[in-house]
């Protein structure tokens, strides 16, 4: 009989050899503006204190704590202005009993005073203000290092830079950051017939569909893709894509994998560096190859992806993309996409032995699994996300939950 | 007494009015490569069929079914190997009968073919092939269209972008793509103390923290932010960099709303426009000004968010986001920021009346609130997410689950 994958690797030993591979991360320094969706690479400490001087947490008038004591709403206290400190400006005089500054929110405390009314309890009349409410020594003030005292640590190396986190990074003024420079990930389609999409479509062409679409995921991974164009099935030119990536820290191709006449990837791969799995007990997926590249400076993973495109998809997704993350620095709950529970929209059966993912498309809250061949693309066009049925698990009931991984989230 | 905000909104009020608001969106025409996370403008319909041809769609050889039929593991059957026709190639000759044809996965069919022996089930001998396993006519087969048929639609006009859609546009290599243009949203910080980061902090100044936590808030959204510098709580200013921004599609102000000396916002939004919302029942975000700017081609919506940090970013994603999604083209599920289902770490109080936001750090699926004033910067250093307290609830239990909305995810 002919060639086949003789020794076929359950998805949970490939992942564990995934989780084994060493990482190597380079950093970089940006613009603090520039780090949406970036790691820090160090840990940012506190260079000012924060707030830099005691002040108004609210609009209202700094006064004397005890100088409000016997204020009500119904017998008010009544203080002379004194100074109006707007944010932004400096107060000029000290603060003596009897009296108030106008404040607003930010503004610096003047010295003497230990609070603040809210406008919202005061009157103005005739130059003075009446006071409606007592308030309590350091009341509606922010005294300086209260928040942050400078040196302390703020935010630590592996944070994720979200929108809050670029606050963070505002208020201390910083503006330069050290980040995990993004992981270069070198995207090679292999195969003779595959063309671009501005050449002609000749009988017996296809259009390269894993380049983008591969290259896409990787940017979902926090990741830059470089193209390497098409590589013919054939191990010269499949060996020279591969090997002129030099700053690339991770190679994947796609197709070239299966145990049929074009299986070149497996011997290129085992002439420069090592076969680690051949081929993965999933549908789809099977024809998948790990690798790792030791002709060259630095050891760099190789992913063979199927040539099939949701195939290629799925296995980028399930296997690679985790790798690719931790690569890129996101770790913790970041790691994980986060799945949505559905339920099913009909009774499922799996195929025996292998760990199997389905493409669903979903409508209003329930999960319908895209029963096409995994070459299709009509499967592509319609899919929202796709669930696992583990290898043990024969049939999933129509109206039973599951966890729906999206293929797609801002 | 004071100014007060006479007349708080309810939040489901506020976000009924914000959902009434009408969208006009733009469109723009670019590289399918560069379309990931960006939203189809026009529908997708399949300019060839899929396949182009009838082709393999497994490694192996090329068959008449009918010579097949008697084929067994024990009793195969021998085949005169005609031709050879990898993927990209084209076949020659037409098959007769007593032959095969050597075909790679996705290389067209000879005519007088009808099926595809899986190279695992034959076995090369002195040039002829063994056949052990019988085929059906059409098995392993994709036949021209069977896919998808030329002219049918693909992706509908509104579809998330995601690598799995790129799959489908370069499968019918289509390189140039409508899409939405990504709404340009006006960001500017108000407050005479506030200065960037490359300046000297000098006393009673801060640093503006809004600008780039807003901004990157915006870029979440899948729009683009312009940045204005940062304008005076000053009448004429606010208004000249408010009416700076012709080619904005929003503006997005935070400080100066608030019931104090500083409330510049609220005049200068009445003199050129028409002020919706002043104040929202929701702790923080109290101060939120929500209004139409009718001066000028296009009326336009300006969100004025709180000035302390927490409150600004609280009420930008509870109440703008959605709407900037909207704007962006984004719907369905997409829309929302998927919520993690967590448990509280300890018992919460909210305060009566008026929904409440809460900050929270996530530790092994526990979420712990973040008991900090809202203008506290280490509350931001330490938010994994946030979760809502509804008016209504006054007591959440701990170990009571909760749904967290992360405020980071790549």
């Amino acid at each position: 009989m002919g060639k086949e994958f003789l020794n076929l690797t359950d998805p949970d030993k490939v992942k564990d050899v995934i989780k084994n591979f060493a990482i190597i991360r380079k950093i970089e320094e940006i613009n603090f503006a520039e780090t949406y969706g970036r790691i820090l690479a160090e840990d940012v400490h506190a260079t000012i204190d924060l707030p830099p001087f005691n002040r108004a947490s609210m609009d209202g008038y700094a006064v004397k704590a005890k100088d409000t004591f016997i204020a009500t709403e119904d017998n008010p206290v009544l203080l002379n202005l004194s100074e109006v400190v707007k944010a932004g400006n400096i107060p000029k005089k000290r603060l003596m009993e009897g009296n108030c500054v106008e404040i607003g929110t930010g503004a610096p405390l003047p010295s003497g005073a230990d609070a603040v009314v809210m406008v919202e309890f005061t009157e103005t009349e005739e130059g003075n203000i009446k006071i409606y409410d007592a308030v309590a020594p350091g009341e509606n003030i922010a005294n300086r290092g209260s928040d942050i005292e400078k040196g302390n640590i703020l935010l630590r190396s592996g944070t994720l830079i979200t929108p809050d986190k670029i606050g963070v990074l505002s208020a201390i003024g910083m503006s330069l950051v050290t980040v995990f420079r993004k992981p270069r990930v070198a995207v090679i389609s292999t195969g003779n017939e595959l063309i671009k999409p501005n050449e002609d479509l000749k009988y017996g062409k296809a259009y390269d569909i894993n380049s983008e679409t591969i290259a896409s995921a990787v940017k979902s991974c926090g990741c830059i893709p470089i193209h390497s164009g098409i590589a013919k099935d054939d191990y010269n030119d499949l060996k020279a894509k591969i090997s002129q990536f030099s700053d690339a820290d991770i190679i994947i191709t796609s197709g070239g994998t299966s145990a049929g006449a074009g299986d070149v990837l497996n011997v290129v791969v085992e002439d420069i560096g090592e076969v680690l799995i051949h081929g993965i007990s999933v549908k789809p997926g099977k024809p998948t190859l790990i690798g790792i590249l030791t002709k060259g400076n630095i050891d760099k993973i190789i992913f063979g992806l199927p040539g099939n495109p949701v195939a290629a998809l799925v296995v980028f997704q399930v296997f690679a993309a985790p790798f690719l993350r931790r690569m890129a620095g996101i770790r913790g709950y970041k790691q994980r996409k986060e799945s949505i529970k559905l339920r099913l929209s009909r009774r499922y059966h799996s195929s025996r032995g292998r760990s199997q993912y389905v493409l669903i498309k979903i409508r209003e809250d329930q999960a319908y699994p895209i029963l096409k061949d995994s070459g299709a693309i009509t499967a592509l066009a319609e899919a929202d996300g796709y669930f696992e049925v583990p290898k043990n698990v024969e049939i999933i009931e129509k109206g039973d939950k599951i966890d729906v991984i999206p293929l797609s989230r801002l």
